[in-house]
């Protein structure tokens, strides 16, 4: 089969394609023929030799295909629709995953569009609800909206939630985007001071939940945009990876609770378990339409370096995907 | 009746006893004929003017003594031998407190023991296990183990859980009493690198859950010392404020759930709900003399200068109580 590999860490020019055998079957697995593979944060590290927890040399950590074939005691069968989160190995034809991770795709939902899902909503659920504890009569402050995961953010918000969301991107075709989704107030950081903005819109309280994709450069906002309580979950590090000075007095007198983050590198039971949460309250809403995978560009596996340079560019509105049917 | 409050703020000298009148019972409150009431580090910052949250002008958030009265509807009646937490005025003849956080005070405890519990054994149980979450399996790394929510903590955590216990202290005496409460593993943080002993003691993996009265100073290696999925519960700042160069990447990397949190500004409604759970899952133990109350030493209110220094100078192992039966 044709997968993509990382010939020496660098930059895009180093993905290649390759032959490798097709991967085999362990217990509790089923072997998928891919559709479609989606771009993320994570395989650019990998690409760069950054971030070293995958041990599979093929790039790619989520998927959407059929199942071709499935381990004994597994009870989806050949040629079911699935997406989900795979153990690296996704841009490929051919991958396994844990059958206990595997979303059978509604068939509302193309391939393209489903591959969009796993990665940015199940990280979407994860933050706001298993770590932001996001409730009715909470505000939101979600960076970076015109993201995939803040895209999907404010989708989940929305539909799962009436708590008010206040989201933070930087031009006018991306705030307007997440209006479209179902932001209440949007800040475009680049032409405004977003802390000012949000103690504006809570009269002075701050935000129960933030969503920081951002981390250094947006530390002193943000501690001061949040609320006495509130839940402040690091997810990412856009904005740089050192704080000069932490007021730690601030985050015990806020009685802050700050939680980093990161989904890939957790364990198989972990990712079990949210992605069974997420089909039982989430994916009704992608059948009944209230909420929408949102697909920037569509690649062929054999341009995966320009999947990439597309990532790097930092233009796009939701996932950049990767059409496998070679 | 007599009180103590601050002449202006500033040192211990500044504490003055005045007389008052008694308070007023509110709806839903008892009134206390108070026996003894213990120093808090917070009534040190109140006496300098720099906690600014309590607007009792007498000092004081926590007593022993006797029900003198009680509102309609309240079931304790007068003579009950109760202790808990008020909203100030504690150093005092009588005070009033919300009737839902009188804790009765066992048989087996005098008054000068029940004034030393509410606020350590409280907020050892909220760090531990509402914050910390800490389970049998787990590691807990208590720093400050001869205070007196150290001293609390290491009770509660060795007999309510089967979790290691890990303790740093500043000398041999200290680490002894530690040991003797239950800590199994003593660190003097004075003579080694307490995070290269953790690290040492937990196989490199860290610990579950800290308890940080320290902050800044201890920040490094406190980051060391946790483990994956760690939570880390910021509750002083005895060593300082502010932290140069904090690396995020870090509180990404390893999922560290930092939790700053004070219990004294706290609403009533959760000093309730934590009084509740305390009193059922705890209470029982100092009845069964398996916890204990730690008294350092005890002054008459008229000498309240010296118990505030008795603090300053920071060698105190346990609670200092004040007797207020004048």
């Amino acid at each position: 089969m044709k997968a993509v590999i990382v010939n020496q860490p660098g930059s895009a020019e180093q993905l290649q394609i390759q032959d490798f055998e097709k991967p085999k079957l362990q217990p509790g697995e089923i072997l998928i023929h891919v559709k479609a593979a989606a771009i993320n944060r994570t395989d650019i590290l990998s690409r760069e030799g950054k971030a070293g927890y995958m041990s599979n040399p093929i790039l790619g950590i989520e998927v959407s295909g059929e199942v071709v074939e499935a381990a004994p005691g597994v009870t989806l069968t050949a040629g079911t629709r699935v997406m989900g989160l795979v153990n690296g190995g996704g841009y490929a034809e051919y991958v396994t995953m844990p059958a206990d991770r595997a979303i059978v795709v509604p068939d509302t939902l193309s391939f393209e569009e489903a591959a969009a899902i796993p990665e940015v909503f199940l990280t979407a659920y994860q933050t706001l609800f298993w770590l932001g504890q996001l409730k009715d009569d909470d505000t939101v402050l979600i960076h970076a909206g015109g993201s995939g995961v803040g895209s999907a953010a404010i989708q989940l918000a929305k539909q799962m939630t009436k708590a008010k969301i206040i989201v933070t991107a930087g031009s006018e075709e991306k705030l307007a985007f997440c209006r479209s989704l179902g932001a209440d107030i949007t800040i475009n950081y680049k032409e405004q001071d977003f802390d000012e903005e949000v103690l504006n819109a809570t009269n002075n309280q701050g935000v129960d939940v933030i969503l920081d994709f951002i981390g250094a450069s947006y530390w002193e906002k943000n501690l001061k945009s949040i609320k006495t309580d509130g839940r402040w979950v690091l997810i990412g590090i856009l904005g740089g990876t050192e704080v000069e000075k932490v007021n730690i007095m601030q985050l015990l007198l806020k009685r802050i609770h700050l939680k980093g983050t990161l989904l890939t590198p957790r364990s198989d039971e972990y990712k079990k378990e949210l992605t069974e949460e997420f089909v039982q309250n989430a994916m009704p809403l992608f059948a009944q339409k209230k909420v929408k995978a949102i697909v920037d560009s569509v690649f062929p596996l054999t341009d995966i370096q320009s999947a990439h340079k597309q990532m790097e560019a930092n233009k796009n509105i939701g996932k950049i995907i990767i059409d496998v049917s070679l």
